[in-house]
């Protein structure tokens, strides 16, 4: 096979990383997992376990990790990004000096930075000295517990160079439980990866406090609403949201108790303090940083985003978490008239109601 | 208030239409549910009580029942049919001739008529002698068992003459827990109402044979594509696809135990025959009836369904349902790739596999 034997490095060693690492080494590639935790690399090595991010699973003998970053990326084809939105400039800062020109710039990160509020493609192109359209994003509905157990997933790999993203795809692609699609939508597919963790907080918030499955999903549909406006504001396709990488990564992640964004929205329901969530949940929980940096691009976008100023108040404005939630159900309708582009078909009006 | 004190009569008397005659009670409206069932009528009236179908909800002292179509509809200023779809046209003819001419229409029901393949809203100004485009479906997400216990839910109703739809929002809406907007598009709501539930059974069986979630989400994205692909040739507005009666119902159905398809598609899984499925269920299961309804209005109007094809298989054709989950995981790609319209943005290629 043309791509047997390529080698590749990803950066860092957390449940994704580690879940698309299985992937490679399903598909033939040799692959060096990265991490500044020596203790995790040792478990890696010797036990074939990576007990802090994917307790549950038996990793592949293939399946190798070190501290030193001149070591991974070592002869690597595909660097595969996939550090903490927080953590990537500096962790491609470490890495730019041993990735080759020709070497393949791919992440899987679902955040922006925090203040500059970029994409972590550009940062990333800015970081390595690469042409952004040939950094690729992958995303998609996709939980690292499933993909490690080798249960069927789709994703999508985005690149404004298509043959960049076509790249990426054969590496990743295999008939056995593991499809990608190609989408050249990079701004779309970013901005619904990184927002939808924002909705996961409000639908464990709303599941936390008691409400229903009618009132998660009428969320869900509003969340996807406001990613599209503020990804639209950004350049991105409508189209994107309606697919994988919009919908369907949404829908997972409101939907399954693998989500840590939707568990910790659950904590935060319960009462729980945002520094112990974040001290219980042991990892990071994008959707935090996040709601921070889309509440910025709202306002620099001039875009009106709801649920996520609801988030924003109960993360950092101490806000109630019922109050908020109560007055996003408010909101609904006032919400859906505003938005005649968005959802010009669902128009409501200044009705009478008849009780 | 304006419309404190309207009469609305409800046929039938299922768990729908129960649910949405507490709303209108709570409203403020008197209500009769029409049923055939002598039982089930006395039940309602003296228990307060729908124990078939609403077998944990305590029904408001309001809430009447009768068998005599005559009675139900006497005074009536709305009627409310919430059938079963192949009831539906008998219903509505042994109801014509006592409803006035004033009276407004609405409907609840989603599914198509058999070998017709005529939408609800068709039949009904068929049968009543009505225009069709005053005549109103309401359609969500929203489970009948969140409604009638009033936790926060979200509905459209729809109708091409928009003061109908505007004369059915005044009805149903409250600030307490029933929100309601209005749509144009009854095409997109009728279609996005019906097939939802195809995608349900299919997710049932993708459940129930030990799939994950990142496969569900999968099936649920490539299940909205083909509605929007279907509805889009019949006449319908995309955008209502991106909506509550779209994404929105198509996520509570899919992703909640509380639906029947869902639940008939996980007895399927676990193989069940259809017969015994649809015996243990005990209640219409609109997605059974809905699949050989699109399977035909896919052939009609030259629309690739690919979920909706194996639902039929399995359903009418003795397939099992592990092959027939088996092929839709092969054919994400093949299908992606054909579907330009719906899905450039994710356009796949003849992409090797790297294994």
């Amino acid at each position: 096979m043309e791509y047997e034997g390529k080698h590749v490095a990803v950066l860092v060693a957390g449940s994704w990383g580690t879940a698309l690492a299985r992937v490679l080494i399903d598909n033939g590639h040799s692959v060096k997992l990265w991490t500044r935790n020596a203790a995790q690399a040792e478990e890696i090595n010797r036990d074939k376990r990576n007990s802090k991010f994917l307790p549950d699973a038996q990793l592949p003998e293939g399946m190798t990790a070190t501290t030193d970053m001149a070591e991974a990326l070592d002869g690597a084809t595909m660097v595969l990004f996939v550090a903490p939105s927080s953590a990537m400039r500096e962790v491609a800062r470490q890495a730019v000096n041993h990735i080759g020109a020709e070497t393949l710039i791919v992440h899987a990160t679902k955040g922006f930075e925090s203040e500059s509020l970029k994409r972590m493609t550009t940062v990333l192109a800015e970081e390595l000295g690469r042409a952004e359209d040939t950094i690729v994003v992958l995303s998609g509905p996709s939980h690292a517990e499933e993909v490690v157990n080798r249960q069927p997933t789709t994703v999508v790999v985005a690149a404004r160079d298509i043959r960049s993203a076509e790249a990426a795809q054969d590496y990743f692609m295999n008939e056995g439980y593991f499809r990608v699609y190609t989408n050249p939508d990079v701004i779309g597919v970013e901005t619904a990866g990184a927002i939808k963790n924002i909705i996961a907080l409000g639908a464990g918030l709303s599941d936390g406090l008691g409400f229903g499955d009618n009132a998660k999903a009428a969320l869900i549909t509003r969340g996807l609403a406001e990613i599209s406006r503020l990804g639209g504001a950004m350049g991105a396709n409508a189209l994107t949201y309606a697919g994988l990488a919009g919908v369907g990564d949404l829908i997972v992640t409101c939907t399954s108790r693998h989500s840590r964004n939707w568990r910790a929205g659950s904590m935060l329901a319960q009462g729980l303090p945002l520094d112990e969530v974040l001290l219980r949940m042991g990892m990071v929980v994008e959707g935090v940083r996040t709601t921070k940096a889309a509440h910025d691009l709202a306002a620099r976008h001039d875009v009106v985003m709801p649920i996520t100023e609801q988030l924003f108040a109960v993360l950092f404005e101490g806000k109630s978490p019922a109050r908020a939630v109560e007055e996003l159900m408010g909101r609904v309708r006032t919400h859906e008239i505003e938005e005649t582009a968005v959802s010009s078909v669902e128009s409501g009006r200044d009705s009478k109601s008849s009780n």
